[in-house]
C-alpha cells in the first residue's frame, strides 16, 4: 500500500462546510486503519500518501489514532498518474490468476477490462465467488494502491464470445490498434506495433482454439508473439502492458 | 504444464542398454501422472511433450496408463530454448511472492538467482519452510514446464548484505551491464540499456535505504526506473525481463 485511497464516504461530513476547497477531515477504520498501525506503525503527526478514488491525491496529517479509529486532515493537491491507453480482453483465468492479474494490470494503469468466455476457459471459473462485484473491486483498490492511482478501473463480464467479438467489440476496437496474444500463433513481434490507443486480447492457458482466432482476424486483430517460451497469463499481461503502452 | 520435465530416476533403467541414443522409456507416478490423467486426459498412444533435465526436449508416446503408473517411450531430439543472458538479484521477497517470482522468471529464461537480505526484508521471510531446496526446487519445475524448458536455474542464498556486494557482486558482474531498479530512484528507462549479458538487482517491495542504493552504485550498478507507477516485485520482475533481455 504505496498510497491509501479514500472514498467519499471517508470524509467527515461535519467538517466539509468549514475546509478549504482541497482540505479534508477524513476518519478511517478496518483494512486502512490495521495497515496504518501495523505496517506503516504510524503515530499522531505522520504525514501518510492518500488519494481520493477518482480525484486527487496528496498527503494527510494523522491528528488522532487508536484502535478504533484513524483521523488525518489531508491536502489533496496533485494529479493521479496518467491511465494506461490500452484495454484489456482477458479470457477469464483461474479465479487466483484473475486476481493477481487485475492488481498488476491495475497499478500499470490499465482502466478497462473485459473479462469473457473462450471454448478453454473452464466453466467452473465462472461460478467463483472471486468473481463478484465487491471482490473484483477489493484487487482494483489494491493495484491503486500500489500504483498511487485513484481511478477505479472498469470491470465487464462478457459470457457470450460469438455475441461479444461480433456485436460490441468491433466498435469497442474502433480508432485503436487491435492486437491478440497467445501462444501458439506466430505474431508480429510487441516491440514493433506503433504507438497509440491500443485493446490488447489475451486468451487463456490452453490459447484460442482456431475458431476463435479467425474471428478475431476477421474484425481487424493482429496477432502478437512474444518467441517460443509460452507464459502464465499472469507474467504475459505485465510483459505486454509495458512493450505496448508508452 | 506445457511440457513434462522428466529426470534420469524416471528412465526405465532395464530398458536402458537396448534402446537407441536419443529413445527411452520412462515410467511416472505421483504429480506428473495426475497431471496427464485429469488435465490432459491423456490416453495409450497420446503424444505429449517431455524434456529430460538438463538435456532435449521431445515426445512421449504413452504406451500404458492405469491409476498406478504411466509409461512412455520418449524421443528427445530438439534442443531446449536458450536461456535468458541476465542474471538476477532479488531481495528476499514475501515467500509466496517469491515462489510467484521464481516461477515467471524460470519461465522466462533465467538461469541464476541470488536472493539477498537488505535492510527492509522482513526477518521472518528468512524462516519461511518455502525456502527449503526441495520447495524452491518444485517452482523451478513449474516454471520449466511452462516455457518448455529443460535447463534447472540455481538459486543462491546470500544473507549478508554487506559482504555480498563488497566480496562477491563485483566478481559476478564483470562483462555484465550491472543494472539496479528501485521505485524511488532517477533512472534511465530500460528502454535505452544496450543488449548483451546482463546482471539486473531488484529491491525490496519497500525500497533499498539510500545506503544500499549507493553501495550498488559504488561498484557500477546503474539505476534504472520505468515511471512513476510503483510495481510489486511480481510485476516488475517479468516488465523488466521483457525489456532487459533480446
Amino acid at each position: 500500500m504505496n498510497l491509501i485511497l479514500l472514498f467519499e464516504d471517508d470524509l467527515v461530513a461535519s467538517d466539509l462546510k468549514d475546509s478549504p476547497a482541497d482540505s479534508f477531515l477524513v476518519e478511517l477504520k478496518g483494512r486502512r486503519l490495521e495497515h496504518v498501525k501495523k505496517v506503516v506503525r504510524s503515530k499522531v503527526g505522520d504525514e501518510l500518501t492518500v488519494g481520493l478514488e477518482g480525484g486527487n491525491i496528496g498527503k494527510g496529517k494523522v491528528t488522532h489514532l487508536d484502535d478504533e479509529c484513524l483521523r488525518m486532515r489531508v491536502v489533496l493537491d496533485q494529479e493521479p498518474p496518467p491511465p494506461a491507453d490500452i484495454a484489456l480482453v482477458l479470457a477469464l483465468p483461474r479465479p487466483n490468476v484473475l486476481n493477481r492479474t487485475l492488481i498488476a494490470a491495475t497499478s500499470m494503469g490499465v482502466k478497462t477490462f473485459y473479462l469473457i468466455n473462450t471454448m478453454r476457459v473452464e466453466k467452473s471459473f465462472w461460478l467463483s465467488p472471486k468473481l463478484s462485484e465487491g471482490k473484483i473491486k477489493d484487487q482494483l483498490i489494491l493495484g491503486l494502491e500500489q500504483a498511487k492511482d485513484t481511478v477505479m478501473p472498469k470491470v465487464f463480464f462478457k459470457k457470450g464470445f460469438k455475441p461479444f467479438v461480433e456485436d460490441e467489440l468491433p466498435k469497442l476496437i474502433e480508432g485503436t490498434q487491435a492486437i491478440v496474444a497467445h501462444p501458439y500463433v506466430d505474431g508480429e513481434s510487441p516491440d514493433e506495433i506503433a504507438k497509440g490507443t491500443k485493446t490488447l486480447v489475451v486468451g487463456p492457458e490452453g490459447g484460442f482454439i482456431d475458431y476463435e482466432i479467425e474471428k478475431l482476424k476477421s474484425i481487424g486483430f493482429k496477432p502478437v508473439s512474444v518467441g517460443e517460451r509460452i507464459l502464465r497469463v499472469e507474467t504475459i499481461v505485465p510483459v505486454l502492458l509495458s512493450k505496448l503502452t508508452s
